[in-house]
């Protein structure tokens, strides 16, 4: 790439802070996924995000200690995913637009949900899942929890779903909550002092707001020693990922709409709202290092989710290669 | 702003090449629009991009020599906007979805048409509009035209509608017609040998394609007299203004969806297609600098269109600023 983040220079060698990463030393890591039955054992009116009741379920089963402080952990980038629930393909929250309709879910009918995260143990999927299922009282009612599934993958073994051997140069990303980004992520690392960089909430999906949290995401979720480059070690950011996106690759097709949802509400009453965008985009992918890049980038946001939130179930998204069209009329795309 | 577009600094002192411009002193110029009513005498079958009617209904007026190679000239950024011929608020052409149904005008039947140039004399637009009038063939057919407005601007008069006196921080676009805007916008202007740039066809209207387009065709058609900068002019860059854009500004809320159009047939027979975004977006603009040049750059493309094909009436664009909303609930924007 020809263009650069000018401050970044003053990183000779760049190893990411450990404080940021949240990882203390280079070991192996393992990227575990559970997924879930809940049902709950009398009519529940669930909480406007209901991955909240996700949440509680977890405080309240004999969960190891690790993952009782990810779920009560809060910064950015952690490595922790906790989804909605789920009815059938439909995500249990609340839109501002339908402000006001409670949701609601029925005594006896099955609900779905996942639980993504890293950790340093190859066999923590399975002592979660030993201690999760059962009977638990959350604040909204007692639940019946079975774990219908668990899996442990290794950092290098993450790729995308692709009908083909690898990337096929067409990416779909489908998001069936929110996806929350902000302009922030576009940024160097270490903005020159003094410059005030306003935390705005993008609503589109564009290559670069994507690619960079994606980027940002897997560095900071793995450490060091799965850490990805892009171009020189001297510039590891993100923000040279987002441009390099923002120039290899261009939208196909989509369908999104712009969402609200009520995350909760401040201590002064004030409801705490998140704004991000939701529904599916394709992409062309046109630089083939982008693309093997992507492809494991977005392979572990497919886990973890996209954007901020993701600790209450937004951004959960779904990247796939798919099959090119072989259209002759297309335009040059 | 903390980031540069590294090769551009091999221009110690930037002016734009004449030849670039296409304006080749640093004359005053003047912004033409005409309004057009253009009626058919008889039922038509009106060709896939109805512009191409006004635009040989251009080129059978006996109009100036300046407008005849404008209309003719084949170049990116050229000073020249021909519409498509509207009914109502619909713009007459054919979406590839809507393929195959031929686009009818009836006899006696109304429609509307806006031209739209830079002129280096202050009565160009009342000498063409002196011409245009009357009854005129076209290969589609006989059509009566009456020029129902005709206006001049200097660039200096051009800013934004705006409900207040200036930016008010929200602005809105609307397209009527598809916007093709490609990644070529953001790269510098002169990337470096060997690159390999694609064109690609960006399908939302991110913040930095809009200001990069803008911010090129303000300082391509108006040339040395009139140029804008961004920051310092050793970096004067489109890839700049489209940064800054991206961190500085963000979606509120939008309504978008990509449409291919026909825009005619190749020498082998094969259809050439242009595909693009079409309906409205809102915008933050978050820096009182930035939203001082948009005011501008916007006011531009408000007449002479946004994107590629402007000529045959794409990227009919109408942006304004409009009042925030005061909604004490709305996330951080």
């Amino acid at each position: 790439m020809f263009i650069c983040a000018q401050y970044s220079s003053v990183y000779p060698s760049w190893v990411p802070p450990a404080e940021v990463l949240g990882v203390l030393s280079d070991e192996a890591l393992y990227i575990g996924e559970l997924r879930l039955r809940v049902t709950p054992l009398r009519d529940t009116v669930l909480p406007p995000v209901s991955s909240k009741l996700v949440k509680s379920l977890l405080l309240a089963s004999p969960v190891p200690g690790w993952m009782r402080e990810l779920v009560e952990a809060r910064r950015g980038y952690k490595p922790l995913f906790v989804s909605m629930l789920y009815r059938g393909r439909r995500a249990l929250y609340s839109a501002t637009t339908q402000a006001g309709r409670p949701l609601v879910a029925r005594a006896g009918q099955p609900l779905e949900a996942r639980v993504a995260f890293v950790a340093h143990d190859a066999s923590a999927a399975w002592e979660l899942a030993a201690v999760l299922g059962g009977r638990r009282e959350t604040p909204y009612g007692p639940v019946e929890t079975v774990v219908e599934e668990a899996r442990i993958q290794t950092p290098e073994q993450l790729r995308l779903p692709s009908p083909a051997d690898g990337p096929t140069g067409v990416l779909r990303v489908e998001a069936r909550t929110p996806v929350v980004l902000t302009s922030k992520v576009l940024v160097a690392t270490e903005p020159p002092p003094g410059a005030r960089i306003p935390r705005l909430h993008r609503l589109l999906p564009s290559p670069g707001l994507v690619a960079a949290y994606a980027f940002r995401l897997w560095n900071r979720a793995l450490g060091p020693r799965y850490a990805v480059y892009w171009r020189d070690a001297w510039n590891h950011d993100a923000a040279m990922v987002a441009r390099a996106a923002e120039v290899y690759m261009a939208e196909i097709d989509y369908q999104l709409h712009p969402e609200t949802v009520v995350i909760g509400r401040g201590a002064s009453g004030r409801l705490r709202l998140a704004r991000g965008w939701r529904g599916w985009i394709t992409y062309r992918v046109a630089g083939p290092r982008l693309a093997r890049l992507l492809d494991r980038l977005l392979a572990l946001t497919n886990t973890l989710g996209l954007g901020r939130s993701r600790g209450i179930g937004l951004g959960d998204t779904h990247a796939q290669w798919i099959q090119p069209k072989n259209n002759k009329t297309k335009p040059n795309q």
